[in-house]
């Protein structure tokens, strides 16, 4: 049997879906510009060795990689996340000798994992992210929350909560996770295999763990912000006046660690309250990572902050809301053949009004005149021109508004001035008048 | 040793050049518009089945592929090219079903193939491509190579070369490759292994070879013209009037087959005569496909037409024609901040800038004024913004034009209106003027 499916956990974004996904890369690319964001693209896969650092104990690099080798025999791995690639990218390039630190960078794209599929959860999803390394500042943290949680808000999103923490330097890190081998020590052959493992790779991991979660050595679990050093709490607590100063709401959860291992000091979620997100409800998160720049062989110091929002998830949390998304298409001219022998002069009309910048289609189909109309309507054409074997023997067109249904005849050649008078300087007014033109009919100028 | 750097054949898009990126990918969606066709997305990888296809013998399938099995045992394949997955997607989504047959399509990203990279060929490289299906009209072959041409007219490019063929339906085909085992018969022993692997899977692709391209046998070669059925003749012709009717140049060039085993009827090349171009000339290609659609499990009588160009090659030519399609970083606005006491005012002052609009940015590093001022050089900005120790005891802030060099102080709450009156009214007052507003500045309407 065959396998023309689209694999399990990915989708299509068919013609009538992707105006909403344009609307939403329009906004996030708007919101970049005004930050002075730029973006950067890297490879879809990298070496393997980009995501697979180390002791790392998060499960998306041990268990969800698409992991190959190549014809070449390199083990290739398709980005799990952006955050590695951007930072592999920034070293490998040499942005750290950069006039103006910190570079502030997006990225926007598809990444891959292997999970069990389910809503807000595919194995080839999109994300869109920023990255802003060089620089080590507690205001910068809140720059990176606030573009996101400004984003979020520019979309209209209003179920959302924003969830902060801090891991603290290397010291409150070491410090808390001794703390926490303490506390789990007696419990730990109980405890699920998972946190086992991570009992001994990275106990912070425990508190992640889905499994364990309503266990009563949870719930006296140790708090990080006991053990922060004193440059680790000045640290948070500015990242905290920051956002009290943008007016940002966040709730300080102390169990927050996110799931990757390279997070240091701030780490943050914005999770959706509304119920139909059902439990994949974290559509941005990210952190500061003090020590990746360093392990991809780049200069000590370059410290770096970013975040990650799920697209698909935006988009369904926008749904859940009732944002409406969707950009119904609209022609402005719908070309319609009469007979069989003016097909290519409709078409040579639709050529023209296209390089006019109308945007119009025909139909090639030889279909009925009734059928051309409903293309018409479905298409919500606001100008229907016809064209038939009178019309070409004449050098003629018919543009008929569909609004007011009124219909002129005009010579061929004065087709693209006949639209420009019907509709093209009403839309355009605002751009083009320059007041004192005679012919201007929009009537703002009396 | 560890591998921290891009794979072999990819390429990092750094923040600094992105917006060439933009330039073009902004340009293709405004004629995808203004032409009717909507955008759709494919997943990266597919079922390498929807690749693999029966008999094919191209290199591209046979040899260029990363194919490999995900944790379920699938096997999968990073998408080679455009085509495939959008026919497996029409077929699987039932797009045959649509009202308004064809659909009109475009596509837009990565692609990847393991070849040897040289200039102009990379192992991911990026695509755009259109595809219309469902309908089969010799002018819409016309309207597809005509989008193309006026994009690449849009772009400047001049050194161009529209190559066109056709390959003929099912029975020009079999008797042309008829004649070609004909005529190959006494040499193939002595011609390259891949010919003669083509000459049992499918002749045409012997008119392809590079390595036997100037043997003396190529040159007596069959032309398809000979033997075409009178059906496949009238719709060959009828493309080449619909090209001269829009005075589209071409060169019928009855060697041209692609590299592609699905093209049908018409298949056209739009080569880069430019001598920087070096041996990847092919800036865009594409043809007719009858049978794909049916191959896939839809319908039969769902024609399609498509091309795809490469955007890397398309940067490429344009840089060798000198066309400059980079856009110079200009902010708004940078804050400079005096004094470290000052550095929360500033950043709500960047933020509530930011908000309204204007690209802006400020100095995290607590750099000195001189430093500071150097990056509003570099990112040209338009104004520079000082606040110190002072300004935030007066509530004010100083505004300095970087133009004319004049300067002026304001209290903080008016930042926002006196950037509106000295920079913004400016810049927008086609959009925003509506005269008669006593404040109009612009020197149009006395």
């Amino acid at each position: 049997m065959s396998n023309y499916q689209m694999p399990r956990g990915t989708q299509d974004i068919l013609p009538a879906m992707s105006s909403k996904w344009h609307k939403l890369e329009d906004l996030l690319r708007q919101f970049c510009y005004v930050y002075d964001y730029s973006e950067i693209r890297t490879p879809i896969f990298e070496h393997t060795e980009v995501f697979k650092r180390g002791n790392d104990s998060s499960d998306m690099v041990n268990k969800e990689m698409y992991t190959f080798m190549d014809n070449g025999g390199r083990s290739l791995t398709l980005r799990p996340e952006g955050t590695a690639g951007v930072a592999r990218s920034f070293v490998e390039n040499k942005l750290f000798g950069s006039a103006d630190l910190p570079v502030k960078m997006y990225y926007m794209g598809p990444q891959f994992r292997y999970e069990r599929p389910q809503k807000g959860r595919q194995r080839i999803f999109n994300q869109f992210g920023v990255e802003v390394i060089g620089a080590k500042n507690p205001l910068l943290d809140v720059e990176a929350i606030s573009l996101g949680w400004s984003i979020l808000s520019a979309l209209g999103l209003s179920d959302l909560k924003v969830l902060l923490n801090t891991l603290g330097d290397d010291e409150s890190r070491d410090a808390y996770r001794t703390a926490l081998k303490e506390h789990f020590k007696k419990d730990i052959s109980s405890m699920c295999s998972d946190c086992q493992r991570r009992y001994e790779q990275n106990p912070l991991r425990i508190l992640d763990c889905k499994v364990d979660a309503e266990a009563e050595i949870m719930k006296t679990v140790p708090k990080i912000h006991d053990y922060l050093t004193p440059e680790s709490k000045a640290y948070f607590d500015a990242v905290c006046a920051g956002l009290d100063a943008l007016g940002i709401p966040y709730v300080i959860e102390d169990r927050l660690v996110r799931g990757l291992d390279y997070y240091t000091h701030t780490v943050f979620e914005v999770v959706s309250v509304n119920e139909q997100m059902g439990s994949q409800s974290t559509v941005l998160a990210g952190g500061r990572y003090d020590g990746l720049v360093e392990y991809f062989g780049g200069p000590q110091g370059m410290s770096g902050i970013g975040w990650a929002m799920g697209m698909e998830r935006i988009l369904i949390a926008l749904e859940a809301e009732g944002i409406d998304m969707s950009d119904p298409e609209e022609l402005d001219a719908y070309v319609l053949c009469l007979d069989e022998s003016a097909a290519l002069e409709a078409f040579k009309i639709t050529t023209e009004l296209r390089a006019a910048g109308y945007r119009s289609d025909m139909d090639y189909l030889n279909r009925s005149f009734k059928a051309q109309f409903k293309t018409v309507d479905r298409k919500k054409a606001k100008a229907a021109i016809l064209i038939g074997e009178t019309e070409v023997k004449n050098q003629s067109v018919t543009i008929k508004r569909i609004d007011d249904q009124t219909q002129v005849s005009v010579p061929m050649s004065d087709l693209i001035d006949a639209m420009d008078s019907m509709f093209a300087m009403e839309d355009e007014h605002e751009h083009t008048c320059t007041c004192g033109e005679g012919n201007c009919t929009c009537g703002n100028h009396e």
